[in-house]
């Protein structure tokens, strides 16, 4: 390549401060304009930053020629107008969690950068972290054996949203490291959940996602525990995980855990022999970049290179049709919403 | 009252040993009798209690006219038929959880026991625990405030059942803990498992527990899990709790936590102005004294007084009731089975 | 007042920006230059604050008739020089821990201050967390009772110092809390280590404080541990505390337990009945205010209304003459070494 | 052999019944009489027992020519003249730690048993746990490394002994582990500690002991504790282990952490090169065999084979005299103490 990437970030409230602080960080990339509606959030990334240019419109990074791609770290609702425009304008698009509000407007993302051959990649940050990515190879490279379940809790005290339920504020995390880990898709929810503040999107929900296989996915979410808890058990054939996201160090254990049948127990026709394994319990090192460091790298290089990133526009899509049918799911009390797998696949 | 009371036990495999135990530690009460089928654990038995008798006939007890009260620890298929006759052969009795295998046949050992103005009891143990009496306190004395939620999570490794599947066996603890805590019943439950050995009943299952008034329950089991996790949320409007049964001292942690919500907010017609409430956090010292220890003094006080047991036939139904449903649901994916609350309520 | 106070700032490695960016943040206070050695580390400085003024070389601060107070956060050796100039030229100081390398060095600071009632405090910034505020309030109200022991424990892996042992890298963060917290001084110390690596530092250490009372200390640090502890149990007669300071949120937790001792026991002279008291456990909410910013407030306070600082001059030399008695102690294999205490009352 | 070996058991208070019953479990042995003054505990091995002798004179147990070997478990005070009587008597000794109040007791028991060549052991408990079993294993293969340094913590609260200080009654638990994992002794001891209850033994102390090679121990002992520790730090050159013997299964982890030293940076002569190296951690799974069952098959090993115990009468005695050792130090506030290494290795 050779020339500076330039970056324009659209929206400077609880994240955007952080995708601009890893933009500026990276070899050849810098960060030339940044938008938001508050002035005094421009304000602060003008004294942080002197020689980032600032607006409180929009357009002027879509119609910025010397702009190469455009990060969208707004509300929700904003997403599928704001990255279609900026692909519209030729710009490569790195959009906020969860993609957008419909599977429709995922869709219509996804054809617009496929037509215009631009990267559009979903801030999936978790999958970048040193975590993740260990247990992602502990999967592909057999040591965890058939996975039987992945059962996530991720509960705390606030932030209540009010415009979207604990499912696409909290869950979205959850659904994302499972589609990057499992590589398989569910074809079907049941999800419960409630709301204790009449008018209000559910603060506590509970989803079961169905698979072909052997497995069954289970994702906990809550904004009104006493206590924070971000815990994830994966169980498999040769050995159980638990991904604690919380301990400083040791994130990730694998447990040389778990059960043996005999099948060939010929006094019971009925009945298994079921065995218990206990052994060893091993904590890897976990490389410690910033996730949001590594995914930066990842976007400048997709953009350089022409490839496909890892959380693509259909990772995305995927989770956001997870998103819809668990939260139909929960206003019919449990009533199973199938996934329609063609489409997904498609 | 004055005279010693007799007790029968039938069965001496896991849980048999330590009802013997604590009955003969007992003032005023004696064990005359033990019967199991292995004559090799009557012998422990009989080292163990010189002055028990012993037998591999269960009837011997119903014949015994000196013994007052049978307990019943055998596997719970047989529970119906044993407490029955029990029963009709005028004794008290004092049965496993779960109660029966059905809510006819709970309910046709509560008709029974009324008729003969007999003691039935459940042995729900966790309810007679210090831990569990602590939290039925805060509750009753509104110092939680209304109840929100509660989620219990009752994972480890083993022992795999092949009779009943991981509700009858693990939830059912959780299921009879808050039968004492709410005293309330849910309307309906939506569940989800997966069994991952063929043929054989879920070793994991989700529970979802609807409930008229602003609450939800939900219960975790696991048989498949690398760690042992036994830890309860309560949510509530004053106080929080976090119930760790695992821990060796600070079982019950009470967090002056929450939200407070401003309805009254005249900017906005569409949304709750919502505050967060972080202050102390509390741990009551417990009582420590041996659940079946409290619970055998209660036993032995009903059948002394005729008071009703504090988990007596009715809470045994109740929790039955709610495990069929929950099965019933787990077979149809999670599908809303409806509790017929005046049937419970009879 | 109403006229703004104006700081200079020594040092901008790893604390100075610490100190900048909170002196930046008080009401009425500004940071007019900051200096460095290292020109780019100056270049940082300016990056992020435009406004501030810098320079290699720090007597353009002494020089400056507009800056009112200097904090100098440069290493140890330095402090001595650096803190007198300041002072000779007029200027209030806060000078990071340990104040100086010699009760010498300090007794000369407190007398040079005194001289032109300047403030002198020195930085023992945990003193001015919520956490050890919440406990000194609980020690000053008498919650615990009389104290009978002071023990901390302070290790890590890395940073190895090479001018510093251990003793006044890390346990002068204990000596610092210990002298607020139990507001009485040591007569002796007697202190164990050892150095792992030929020709430099102590690597580990043992300190053994005694006092006139009842009452012991003993603080462990090391240089070389597998886990990172933070941890200090405070015991009294009638309360004992578990302070933790890597806890995220319950960093103090008071234990309702202790010992009862009856000595008009007539059976027997020699011996006492001692009785065990387990209560209730209670971790109470903190000010998570950063302890730099209340510390800030508290200097800028003590120039303004002409106080004395909590930790100041005469804190800082009390923490000093016990690193000094600590080392010398070490040297000696535990050798007692006792403190001058008139000296220190002085 | 094909003999069944007899024991006799002399005391049956808090851990005479431990013996017991370990002994009656395993092959080839059975206790066959136990001795106590109280009638009452008598009865309760009677009971529990029914084919063991009682009887409240223990010297019908050296008189019992049928019986091979005495296990001691009574007060410390009365360990040597039980064991002696005992070996004089001609009976092998397996006798409670720590093996006698004196180094001088220690010796005259060793001297009697080999002169009678028969078999003395001191039942230093943890060493035959798999946790211990296994960091010796780790040590011996040199996965540590060199050993750099042992810190253990013992604290909790009660109970508190009236006859031997608590470095005697919990400091000697950590003196045997060491013993027997490090295969090396202390030259000199310094230690502090305090007595919070007039005319009662130290409730707190604190041991340093020194190595001629680059190694230091310490060892924190505490009565008067608000939760119970029992956590130990092993560092060495290659791996550190942490070793919480309350962690239900995971007690002993395993660290590939350290650092790197490179003396041959030519820029400096006086200043090493630190570099740190942080990876995996590890927990291999532990034999749970309850050690007293492993030391009893050792204990009736040793008597068939004419094996030397592992914790035979010199590892008792090396213990005893540290513990003199300390307890003089103690009273001097520290001093050195030093061992006579050549009496020691004699």
């Amino acid at each position: 390549m050779g020339h500076m990437i330039n970056i324009g970030v659209i929206g400077y409230g609880y994240w955007g401060p952080n995708l601009v602080r890893n933009f500026m960080d990276l070899p050849g990339v810098q960060v030339r304009t940044v938008s938001d509606f508050k002035p005094e959030l421009l304000a602060k990334a003008q004294s942080r930053y002197p020689t980032i240019q600032v607006t409180t419109n929009c357009k002027d990074i879509f119609a910025d020629p010397k702009i190469d791609a455009v990060a969208i770290a707004t509300p929700v609702s904003t997403h599928f107008d704001l990255a279609l425009a900026a692909l519209q304008a030729g710009k490569h698009v790195l959009v906020e969690k969860p993609m957008a509000v419909s599977s429709e407007q995922a869709m219509r993302l996804i054809e617009e950068a496929q037509k215009r051959k631009l990267v559009l990649m979903v801030d999936h940050t978790f999958v970048y972290t040193g975590a993740v990515r260990k247990m992602r190879e502990l999967i592909t490279t057999s040591v965890i054996g058939d996975i039987y379940y992945y059962d996530s809790v991720r509960v705390n005290l606030g932030l209540f949203q009010h415009d979207v339920n604990v499912i696409w504020d909290l869950a979205v995390h959850d659904l994302s490291i499972m589609d990057y880990l499992l590589a398989r898709q569910p074809y079907a929810v049941s999800a419960t959940g409630i709301n204790h503040i009449p008018g209000e999107p559910e603060n506590i929900a509970y989803l079961t996602l169905f698979f072909e296989s052997n497995l069954i996915a289970h994702i906990h979410v809550n904004w009104l525990a006493p206590v924070k808890v971000r815990r994830t058990l994966i169980g498999g054939s040769q050995k159980m995980i638990v991904y604690d996201d919380l301990e400083p160090s040791e994130k990730v254990k694998i447990y040389d855990k778990g059960i043996t049948v005999n099948s060939k127990n010929s006094e019971s026709v009925y009945q298994m022999l079921i065995g218990y394994r206990a052994g060893d319990m091993w904590s890897p090192h976990l490389d410690m970049t910033e996730a949001l460091r590594t995914e930066g790298l990842h976007f400048i290089r997709c953009i350089e290179q022409g490839e496909r990133p890892i959380t693509d526009g259909e990772a995305g899509l995927r989770v956001v049709r997870i998103l819809e049918a668990a939260t139909q799911s929960v206003k019919r009390q449990g009533r199973l919403v199938e996934l329609d797998l063609e489409r997904v696949a498609a």
